[in-house]
């Protein structure tokens, strides 16, 4: 993260690495915030973007070009003030070209989901096939 | 912008209001760069989010519970190094509850798109309706 | 099902009603295939609509203006030949004036998931609250 | 058309190539309408992603193993009674491996779309490099 993402690397942290997936922590501060407290959309993006990021790169190994093509958000509630967001996300395909994943927003602490996001990640040709 | 988004206000600009919705410049810097030059996909998210709160702001007067329901990206081309972007929202509907817009995304200068987007909005009741 | 969708609904049949949604079975024939024997997107697409359907109606009653708004799909693996397909529906959001679902879809007996899906209703105002 | 899709070929014509994409006719038929007289959301599905097949594969040439692999429709407005969908399609991408497109969908004279849509075919390997 800090040789790839070295300006918000340090704003996030994995809290756990699952059978299909793992947790990312996205340590809310001062500059992730809309007025009145809650977190920003592009705030929640770059949460669910890079947990896939880790996700892939978990199991691939480092790939410079791996590119997001593909990522569609639904925000569903407002985010609870003063609470890090979590973001739980499901490998649901890695391919050879292509990995698509689930992910699943949380204010730590709350049970609703404050966003879902689905992302897809191009993966250069040429490299050993993994299976999922 | 400067009261609803704080933190980002500076950098957009907007460029030009077009019949049917606006053309919005990020000023591209380097918080917003990934190693290689590469603007981040955050960064383009927020631009396209941007753009269609102001597209659906500009015609139905300032309403501070207008928010974002969802937003899909499609990233097609790695953008121009040391270029600004520029967004082209077109608003596709504009009804009482909903707006939905489409977005094509430019490195300033370049003729094929580096992304695409849709958003829609959610325009809270009680209001007038406009029509689009 | 046979008042609303005449022309499809016995195609179709709920297995299952779950704490948060549904499980519905496409029951697979001749018209929903591609040459190989692939089920067709449109017809996976219908299947995801019409889980999301039935899930918010399950909840809310019937309500003749509850329309999808969005839907997104990828699709993942090719189906396996000859079987039904299985969507598990999870309600995400059940609000007052939107409704979101994600839908896994499997052919059955099979642990990978075929596609994966994420739906928009919206609900008609003048409605009693449900919650979710 | 005939060979790919035999059940459905019939429903489709197209109306125009233009020069980034072409412009697909669905000729409505009972079979495509929801009780009130509505294109079903199945329909216009398979209106969209049989506009972006042929879109791509005018372009590449027959590639019997290009897939869709994301298909995201917005549902905007009630399509007009009686009248066929016009589908205008445009290639946003068209690359070695991924093709992108954009529709928008509209009843037959009528101005204002009825939805709109983006889809993600996916180009099988060891083939020519087109440029678009």
């Amino acid at each position: 993260m800090a040789d790839v993402f070295p300006q918000v690397a340090e704003d996030f942290a994995v809290d756990a690495l699952t059978g299909d997936g793992l947790r990312l922590r996205l340590k809310v501060a001062e500059k992730h915030l809309r007025p009145g407290g809650t977190v920003s959309g592009p705030s929640i993006f770059a949460l669910a973007d890079c947990a896939m990021y880790l996700a892939v790169l978990s199991r691939i190994g480092p790939v410079p070009l791996a590119v997001t093509t593909n990522c569609s958000i639904d925000f569903l509630r407002k985010p609870t003030a003063g609470r890090d967001l979590l973001c739980e996300l499901r490998l649901l395909k890695l391919g050879r070209r292509l990995a698509v994943g689930d992910a699943l927003i949380f204010s730590d602490g709350t049970a609703a989901p404050v966003a879902r996001a689905t992302a897809t990640y191009s993966i250069p040709p040429d490299r050993p096939s993994p299976t999922c």
